[in-house]
């Protein structure tokens, strides 16, 4: 007999889950809800359709409910809320929207893909806020453009700095409008660390975006006109948007009494099954497993909702496949940088207990010589002992979405650091270097193992200026023109062997440069004439796109 | 007591051999012999300066004697030839050129990194041909510049399909030259097969360069005014490039009595020895493993050069590092494409006659719906029993690189096709789709494997016409326009259910689509409905590429 599968949410995770289905299946009876008018839109578009560089809204809709249907043959009702699962009986009790009449329809396999919602607390003033608005779909899009489009706002105010914030910040900034950005953390974009972020947080101060930290909103006053913030600020302004975050929507779940983690997230195995096997959940609305440290946790992103929604379908029709956890794999245009990272932060391994090592290069995207070379800041974290990687983050402004697919493809493969100098990558001069920047940083890793050279980070540099320890620049002394690190002297490289006799054979020495490769370069010639050092790791460049 | 490392050649191998040596033994003594002015310069920029994008000369000097000499100590010796090693006294016998003398010089370890030399065969009238270069260091770029500044060529001849002669071909046109590529096979750009190259050379043609194939010189006449065909064509020139590929510089080596490969190639182990373990080779003048199929190849790329010398410097202090072969992955810049391949291409396995799977597809470099996104030409060769992976090839306007990238590196990984669906790779709409290419490389191979489709390739169409098999077009009729396969009848993939009977269930349907998913989506109908039914692989675009 024909199995009947019944699908909750029709855009990532469920309209991929549908679609496989019926590839598998051509018999299987189909049967997929959506609160909503549309299906299968392109979430991740709409920032950019309400900035104006996604022109068309037809776009937008990847599938359409007729198109679907036809294709897959598919029984598509969109306006059709599930509002109850009824385990005992296999059947879920459905709203039709426009009419509020509800009906059960019966499954075989249930198979949830709600998403998550943004998060909205109760802030004083939030439902008098006729310019407030949160971004999730193509209704929430319509709004915001429209008032865009009619209100021509002057001023916004984009709370949240994760990436649907940032991106609405570009992309209103994109419409002309004067934006201010607030974030309650230390940095923007949570899945890179501070000094990683800090180098954006200089991108869009530059470009006219009032960057505000360490702050949140107490109140909405003047029907959203006003902001009022914990430190007291007030900001006026036309419009806000909401981003600080998405809850998953798992109260369906939860009140069929499904198991629910800790974060809110639908607790599934390792082939997405809830806790009633007939039951499968994926995409925002799940708990999934961290590919490097095992811990549970929520990725809200569209790889793992469209890899499981497959994975589902296969698991249905009997095939013995599982999801091995989530990398966290990330990018985000931030107006002309990239941010991206993959794996575990330095925050998530400190929170943990986890031992790393750490580096910070910055190798140029593409030859120097040729044009457009910017160079790459690359933040990798590893397993001092075994190489393992535990992450990486890189920012800039080309060559960055490489650099950390690279690395996310290593991490699946296994490969360790030591492994990195043997990536065999492409290399013309417009596209990376005879020694690629990942090449570079399986040296410069290899070296910190091997203890070819010990390194200090930025954060440590300060303390050290304080206590009056040996700093020497071995830069050329006209960079230093553009800043240098306080009580530092200066030997530049090429002099240093001749110069040995200044430096003290009793105390550390703490060498830099502009970006780590000559304070290497350094530190394995004073290392080897018997003085101790330490390299700070990253240069001044990354000293100081937090200090300067 | 202090080693004494000689190196023969500094540029790619040799002055990354004698930088890593001085890092790990600042007592070492280093002697680095070149034959040329100019050490440590970068090769693969020349013909850019040649064109006018890389505009100062001094930015194709990566070091400087005097800076390099400085930074690492080191006894640098240029204009130097070494003319012979005797290895009875671990000497070698060194030619300074301006002067004649010659002088001998002892070596612990002696580091041969002499690169290969542009083949230049004896063609009738090639040495009156006034005008006629080669391609391989600073002098060879001086005097082609300097002859198209002062003698304004209109038109140039290249010779040689290869990376060089496409990327000559290329920055002639760029400096306003009517350029004509002669390449004797019937494809450029040798590391990617036939159809894939096919893409290349539409866009050549549609660049206004005069490309022709299988065909080659058979003689120069007029001083290289007249270039003549084996066809019996001629063509006038102002100018003429001769790029037909390199030879390695081994000929030091074999009057040494070490070993030699079949192809010229000095022979080493994985070490990087030669038949004589104080005497090491790397670069473009050895032979080596290939990665994938472990037979001896040539590789005459910047990567393993550069890997290389680290390797043998690292060797030379003792350390247990080996160089585990060449994958030879490759990229060039062609016009406004990017051709990149990794691993084996078919016509290796082919020739080897390994047993091999193959698949074309073409998704977008990005998310369609966000500006700038090009289709991307991907091929994959993989065992259809393991699924390993052979080899990849791409062709395209953006992200070429960075796929080519990821799967080198999942080869690197020992990762099979099954893994690629897997890779959890950055997406946001400007570099990705939630779906990555190499994804969908993994989900297409695996349905391969797991016989959910059958496919043909393009070049078995023609023959199914002729013999008046049913080959069914899914695309809508519109898409017919821009050209189909002969005979072919259409029915719409969204009427394919409702006009099962008007197919044959007696004999093979082969259906097709533009790309081959909307094919792959008719064949699982037809599959279920009981129908025997193949898949065009790469859809009408993979074909057309090569016949329309
Ligand atoms: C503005 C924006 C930008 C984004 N950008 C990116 C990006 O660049 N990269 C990236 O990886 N990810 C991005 N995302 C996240 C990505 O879109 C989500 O991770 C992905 O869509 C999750 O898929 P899903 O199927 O779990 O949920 P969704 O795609 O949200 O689909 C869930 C659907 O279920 C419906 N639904 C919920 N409950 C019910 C019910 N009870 N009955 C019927 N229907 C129901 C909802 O109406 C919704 O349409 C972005 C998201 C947004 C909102
Ligand atoms: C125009 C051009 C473009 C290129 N583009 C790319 C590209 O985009 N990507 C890529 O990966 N590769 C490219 N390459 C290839 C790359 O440059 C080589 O693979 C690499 O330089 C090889 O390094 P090597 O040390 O073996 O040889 P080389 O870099 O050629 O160095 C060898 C040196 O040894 C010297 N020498 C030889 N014999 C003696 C002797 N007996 N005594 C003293 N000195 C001697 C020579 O004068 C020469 O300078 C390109 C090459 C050229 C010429
Ligand atoms: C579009 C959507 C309905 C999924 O449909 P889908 O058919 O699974 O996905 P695609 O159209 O990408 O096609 C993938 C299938 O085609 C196959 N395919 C792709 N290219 C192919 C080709 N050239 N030849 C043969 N097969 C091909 C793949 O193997 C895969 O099939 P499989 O799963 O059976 O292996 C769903 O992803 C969706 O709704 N997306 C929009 C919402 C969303 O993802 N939002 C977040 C990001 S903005
Ligand atoms: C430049 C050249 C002399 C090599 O010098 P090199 O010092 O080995 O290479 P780089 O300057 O790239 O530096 C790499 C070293 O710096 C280290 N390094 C790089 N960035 C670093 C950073 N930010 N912090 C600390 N160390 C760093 C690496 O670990 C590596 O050292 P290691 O080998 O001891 O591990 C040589 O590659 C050359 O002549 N190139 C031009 C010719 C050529 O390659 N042609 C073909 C391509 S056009």
């Amino acid at each position: 007999m024909a199995k009947k599968i019944v699908i909750v949410g029709g855009v990532a995770g469920g309209a991929t889950t549908a679609a496989r289905l019926r590839r598998l299946d051509e018999q299987a009876e189909i049967v997929m809800f959506e609160r909503g008018e549309y299906i299968s839109f392109a979430n991740c578009g709409l920032p950019y359709y309400i900035g104006g560089s996604i022109t068309k809204r037809d776009a937008l809709l990847v599938q359409t409910v007729e198109g679907m249907s036809e294709k897959f043959n598919l029984d598509i009702r969109t306006l059709s809320e599930v509002i109850q699962i009824n385990r005992d009986r296999k059947t879920v009790t459905v709203k039709h929207l426009p009419t509020n009449k509800t009906y059960e329809e019966s499954y075989d396999y249930l198979v949830l893909s709600p998403g998550a919602s943004p998060i909205k607390p109760p802030i004083p003033g939030i439902d008098d806020a006729n310019n407030l608005f949160t971004l999730r779909n193509i209704p929430d899009t319509d709004r915001i453009k429209a008032y865009i489009d009619h209100e021509k706002p002057k001023k916004a105010v984009v709370i949240g700095g994760g990436f649907i914030g940032v991106e609405m910040a570009e992309n209103l900034w994109e419409r002309g409008i004067e934006v201010t950005l607030v974030e309650m953390a230390n940095q923007i974009m949570a899945p890179v660390d501070y000094e990683m972020a800090a180098i954006l947080h200089q991108h869009i101060r530059d470009k006219g975006v009032r960057l505000i930290l360490e702050d949140g909103v107490a109140a909405f006053e003047q029907n959203g006109r006003i902001v009022k913030l914990n430190s007291g600020k007030t900001i006026e302004t036309d419009m806000i948007i909401l981003a600080i975050g998405v809850k998953p929507e798992s109260e369906l779940a939860k009140q069929a009494g499904l198991e629910i983690g800790e974060r809110g997230g639908i607790k599934v195995n390792e082939y997405l099954q809830t806790s009633d096997p007939s039951i499968y959940a994926v995409g925002d609305a799940i708990e999934v497993k961290d590919y490097v440290n095992g811990q549970p946790t929520q990725i809200p992103l569209a790889w793992p909702a469209n890899r499981q929604g497959r994975i589902v379908a296969d698991h249905i029709n009997g095939r013995d496949v599982r999801y091995n956890g989530t990398l966290g794999t990330a990018i985000a245009k931030v107006f002309d940088m990239t941010v991206a990272a993959t794996g575990n932060n330095e925050k998530t391994l400190k929170r943990l207990g986890i031992d790393y090592e750490v580096l910070h290069i910055h190798p140029n995207s593409h030859a120097s010589y040729y044009p457009g070379a910017f160079p790459i800041a690359l933040k990798l974290l590893f397993d001092r002992k075994t190489g393992k990687i535990f992450g990486a983050q890189a920012v800039g402004y080309d060559g960055v979405d490489k650099r950390i697919d690279v690395l996310a493809t290593a991490i699946k493969g296994g490969l360790t650091v030591f492994d990195l100098p043997d990536l065999e990558l492409a290399y013309a001069p417009p596209y990376s270097s005879a020694k690629d920047p990942v090449n570079m940083a399986g040296y410069v890793a290899t070296n910190l193992i091997e203890e070819m050279v010990e390194t200090i980070q930025w954060h440590e540099v300060n303390d050290l200026v304080e206590k009056g320890e040996c700093i020497v620049d071995v830069r050329e002394s006209i960079e230093r023109e553009m800043g240098f690190i306080p009580n530092s002297i200066n030997i530049p490289l090429g002099q240093l062997r001749k110069r040995l006799n200044e430096l003290p054979k009793d105390k550390t020495i703490y060498v830099y440069c502009q970006v780590g490769l000559r304070g290497y370069l350094a530190a394995r010639i004073l290392m080897q004439h018997g003085f101790k050092v330490k390299n700070l790791d990253g240069g001044y460049k990354t000293y100081s796109a937090v200090y300067a």
